[in-house]
């Protein structure tokens, strides 16, 4: 069955691994890209979907969204992770042809989602303003979106806690407000977070191989993932990626590679640990409980990473040979 | 060697537990109980002090301290656990004789720790509110205090979260601000959190065998406990308790009873996690890092449980044999 998805992202180098993974997975429909601040700054962001949608001609629409986080400062984009493009050392045309749709992403998402109810997967893989602005505008839209898949946050399993800050992951700590919204709104999430994505670990020989067997895109992806590796090297020790934002996509396609579990989820969004996501999972009771009323959500809790590495290689490599 | 302690408590039943633990060890010297609004309000907490004052000798000054929090509005006492007057089903007699100490809590915290400077070990086992105080009144007294050792908190450690909320622990949530002050200063900090705390046991069994071997002191924690273990057994599914207060006496008088874990210690101040305690322990660098220039603190992780009861029950027993 064909899966058709609005894909929220700030692209953004592991945005440009998922957006591709979208848009070549033959049960995906890639619908709209809708962009948000984040890796990168908005105008940049729009302007390299943009660019991606030409580059690959791409039919999903390309659709602005939110600059800036609903309540906090903005922290800004992260240069010294994706580069001053967002594509690492991959320079972005100044011109593109493709031009984004007029409105704005959250207005998009709410006609999307009316005019085909419950047909249609949000991922966001950026931070959550985009959907906390399109429930705060039609909260009936919580019954009219299929399921929202979410790259984000860590839930301290196997001691991941954090990237940016000791126990934040950057975008649900780039706008931590609209992230406790899109987790307590009465509508089904699923979040993939640090404690699955950083299982899962995109090598130097793997995105070797797939510069070498698949095509044009394979080494798209080699060349955009240059910095983003180097950035591991010096600041992580590791020759290899984790995936991050690819892996929401891995969900959509195959949920069974992922175990979840159930329970209410919060957000710190203020002091030392603002952006940390916290879920209660033990159906204990408590005199003072303030997940108590708040729906269940699903949260990723491991991840067969060889499957998923798997999966994610043949989807390029496919992809490839069939565009030639 | 002696060990002269300060005890901020709010009595309370496992308070009474501890209390008697120092008294009765012969390697503890308790000065002072200063006293602090949390399972009981602040006058029945100097009342109950008090009131042990007289009906053990004890020695040690009573001392009232504060009667609310310092930023959030107050939790109130908890009835449900300790009972209307703090010890359970334990009728305390209004009138007692013994008087408190004029000064308030924290100016005798500060008067004691500068005339006997690095000689006294302050432990508190309720909201932090008195050592937060303190410090504000006279920063200097990081210098002066030998080591602060805190029953509050929980770490995540073994899955223990909090009690009164999925994400907090009463004596923290009480009084988060006051916490973040105390684990946040330049002085040593021990904290005997759920992490620990839930992993020792006084069972029925165990109370009743004290009772029976540990004379009129023996007879009085079976008295006071009976309404406690009745709160386990309702609400928690135990017969038994937790050993909460006592295991942070323990720590001053064996701490190699306790594996512990070192790195800065914040607290979350507001929203849903209130109360919650997060301490960075993996030294890794962060882009943002509320906790990098806080005070490495030491979190118990792991407590030798069978250990630990043996020393209680010993002292307890040797105590009642010597006061006959």
């Amino acid at each position: 069955m064909i899966k058709k998805i609005i894909l929220d992202t700030d692209p953004g180098i592991d945005d440009v691994m998922a957006i591709m993974f979208a848009e070549a997975h033959p049960e995906v429909e890639l619908r709209a890209i809708t962009t948000i601040f984040g890796n990168v700054t908005i105008d940049t962001a729009t302007h390299n979907a943009l660019y991606l949608k030409e580059k690959y001609q791409l039919k999903a629409d390309v659709v602005k969204g939110a600059d800036k986080p609903l309540v906090r400062p903005p922290v800004g984009p992260s240069v010294v992770v994706h580069g001053e493009s967002g594509f690492g050392d991959v320079e972005v045309p100044n011109e593109v042809e493709a031009v984004a749709d007029p409105r704005s992403a959250h207005q998009y998402i709410i006609d999307a989602v009316k005019a085909e109810p419950n047909e249609i997967t949000l991922v966001a893989i950026g931070p959550l303003t985009n959907l906390a602005l399109a429930l705060q505008a039609e909260p009936e839209i919580v019954n009219l979106v299929k399921e929202v898949v979410i790259m984000g946050g860590a839930f301290g399993v196997n001691d991941h806690r954090g990237n940016v800050t000791p126990y934040a992951e950057a975008n649900i700590h780039d706008d931590p407000h609209a992230a406790d919204i899109v987790f307590s709104a009465s509508w089904p999430v699923v979040i993939i977070g640090l404690d699955v994505t950083e299982q899962s670990f995109f090598t130097g020989d793997y995105l070797e191989q797939l510069r070498d067997d698949a095509g044009e895109l394979g080494q798209f992806i080699w060349d955009v993932s240059r910095f983003y590796l180097k950035f591991y090297r010096d600041k992580v020790g590791l020759d290899a990626c984790h995936v991050h934002d690819p892996s929401a996509i891995a969900y959509v396609i195959k949920p069974d590679l992922f175990t979840l579990r159930e329970g209410p989820v919060r957000v710190v969004t203020e002091g030392p640990a603002e952006g940390m996501t916290v879920q209660k999972f033990d159906g204990r009771k408590y005199l003072h409980d303030d997940w108590e009323n708040h729906t269940p959500q699903r949260v990723g809790v491991a991840v067969k990473d060889a499957e998923l590495l798997k999966l994610y290689r043949q989807c390029i490599v496919d992809y490839a040979h069939k565009v030639g």
